[in-house]
């Protein structure tokens, strides 16, 4: 058991309430918490360890959404234009995945971990990243995708989702967890999607998809028209969409752990749609901006997590570097109140999206936990100087297991 | 004389010429550049320095507002709403001045040397940041800022200002060019401001100020109304403001180099008459977000310039860490065309912000240049990977002598 008092203990809930001078007790769970006064009467037998006088404690953060394996590209892959990025992804992406090795994808885990996540959701595009996936410290959702539409193909690409589906499954853990992710509306085959989903839901298994990222991507599959029609015709010899955004939505019926990324063109009754499916979304801004589409709307929405993307299209996978961001992308609302809602996005609702009982201190939620110190001076700016202040973090707690 | 040849020389015009290979030949001014069919044959007993395979070689950024006195500010000014910040301004100013100290002023012009600045527009409103400024290597445009409306002490305030200036004058080289600042509508006394500007005129020094930075202060200068009138009431016994927007506008006709700073909530006939007096405005969009303002438009102007403000409303002050955040807060522009015009007010405008003959590679301009590398595959990209990568400046020319 440990008890740890600190200046600032923030739990991540719904209100984002603050404790001034907090104390949490656990073991691998969240056993109690709450105020000076209350707690150190009821454990007054017990030594709180004291964090420091400018330190905060508060839920690990959750990356919902990285595509490890395309962590060689720097300036590979082309910005600006999501039709653009994809044309270079098809071109190079043998020559990037060809660069990235066992090491290159156990350093970002590594550097994900020191930078104060603690989970995150990985898809996985070839399989090359499961290995440091089972043996990291972080705790990993892994999403194996599929991708894929040519007809004749179809059985080939299953019966490879399935092989690495079986793999991931005999190494399933309480800090490994196997998901399927469907690529995307344009991208995946229908009677592909349709059989990856059966396992998803006879296994119960988590399911993300890719879901109207770019203008692009929404003309093609509601029109039929757009540069990404123009796309595949030349490479695919393709003139309409296979399915519309609405019809892609309603395959994902009964999937208990599902969400969507991006959505930036979703439209209203589609985001409400999404809601009604009891599904997150999960908003990747950086990305969003480098692949030239547009910012999320995040106000008034209660299932919105926040990711960083591979660094296929960004340039970290710090989520404390995403949040900085989103701090001064995201306009007309209230500084504190949005980084409060941004810190929340990134804890409570990122872990919802991968079904975790973590992301928020609350009794009986796993004890997933990082503390660092800032200076702040009012507590009207506390969520707001926990984003803008560069840190290091110095206690990072998985299961209450101190990792570092 | 100088030699040169990096993989990229960004010249920073107005249509941002890159040139593949580019060579450069300079002693204190620009002297010949282009490309390598005809520089080397131009000059071909001269050996050019290669700067390296993924090489940059542009002109040195310029900051044109920066509050150098302020830097000891972390969390002690509230952030999120301008008039709550003002507010602790008065509260905590003395403490953050008396934190400062000569090798806190140095620290700050050395990192923002290192971080590729050449030049600076520094705002003094105590006159402690002199001597460092005076010794930098840096160019500085040192403003010695006009602040204070209680008429009983416009004539200390003036005697006080001169005597500033007086020093400063003395000082004058071609590296330290002293200047004034009238602080805004809101806060300087009509008849200071009006002195403060003869004496401006009369020796033909750079002008600048501070306007329409926040709702509250147009509210306040229009309506005589919203939370700044209840600050005026309340801290300075008054309810009427002295002056109107576009009367402080008129005040500085016939000012040769002069500058807006922020000018968020100007209206379209403000932003043409700043035009027509031919003056500059100075866009800092991170502390307009700290500060609770709102995005200033850049599309489609040609007299914005960027800088980072103080740190009293921001926490850096390298124009690359404003370049990025601006990169990923301006919406609704291609991102390419974004990255070039954000590197263009960067250079070029700021240094016109400043009234220098910097801020672009031009045959007669003063070689005041950086250099520094970067992975670029795409030419449609290098604006956006010149923002967007880390790097270390590897070169620093100021007047073509090397500094780092």
């Amino acid at each position: 058991m440990r008890y740890l008092k600190s200046s600032w203990l923030v739990l991540c809930d719904k209100n984002f309430t603050i404790i001034k001078d907090g104390f949490v007790v656990f073991d691998d769970k969240i056993i109690d918490f709450g105020d000076q006064n209350r707690l150190q009467k009821l454990y007054k037998s017990k030594k709180f360890v004291h964090l420091g006088a400018n330190s905060v404690l508060m839920p690990g953060l959750v990356n919902p959404h990285i595509h490890l394996e395309f962590a060689a590209n720097i300036s590979t892959l082309q910005y600006g234009s999501f039709t653009l990025w994809l044309k270079t992804v098809l071109k190079y992406r043998d020559e990037l995945i060809d660069k990235i090795d066992t090491s290159g994808i156990d350093k970002q885990l590594d550097d994900i971990l020191k930078s104060g996540t603690t989970s995150i959701g990985a898809i996985s595009s070839y399989g090359l990243d499961m290995n440091s996936c089972i043996k990291s410290k972080l705790k990993v959702t892994y999403f194996i995708e599929a991708i894929g539409q040519d007809i004749s193909k179809i059985d080939e690409l299953f019966e490879n989702f399935q092989k690495k589906l079986k793999k991931a499954l005999s190494f399933k853990s309480k800090n490994f967890t196997p998901a399927v992710a469907i690529h995307s509306p344009y991208s995946t085959g229908l009677s592909l999607i349709e059989k990856c989903l059966k396992i998803a839901k006879e296994k119960n298994l988590p399911v993300t998809a890719h879901f109207l990222e770019s203008y692009d991507e929404k003309q093609w599959l509601e029109h039929n028209s757009g540069v990404m029609a123009e796309f595949f015709l030349e490479f695919f010899n393709k003139n309409r969409s296979s399915i519309t955004a609405d019809k892609f939505l309603e395959l994902f019926k009964d999937i208990k752990i599902l969400s969507f990324v991006h959505c930036c063109y979703a439209s209203k009754s589609q985001l409400d749609y999404i809601i009604k499916q009891k599904a997150m979304i999960v908003h990747c801004p950086k990305s969003n901006m480098l692949l030239g589409g547009k910012l999320l709307d995040i106000k008034d929405m209660n299932n919105i997590s926040l990711g960083t993307d591979g660094l296929s299209s960004n340039d970290s996978l710090n989520m404390f570097d995403e949040l900085k961001m989103a701090l001064f992308m995201h306009q007309n609302i209230e500084l504190e109140t949005k980084a409060r809602v941004l810190l929340y996005m990134a804890t409570n609702m990122a872990s919802k999206t991968l079904g975790q009982n973590t992301g928020q201190i609350k009794v009986g939620h796993k004890a997933d936990l990082i503390s660092f110190d800032i200076e702040n001076k009012h507590i009207q700016n506390l969520a707001t100087n926990i984003i803008l202040q560069e840190k290091e973090i110095k206690d990072i707690y998985i299961d209450g297991k101190k990792i570092i």
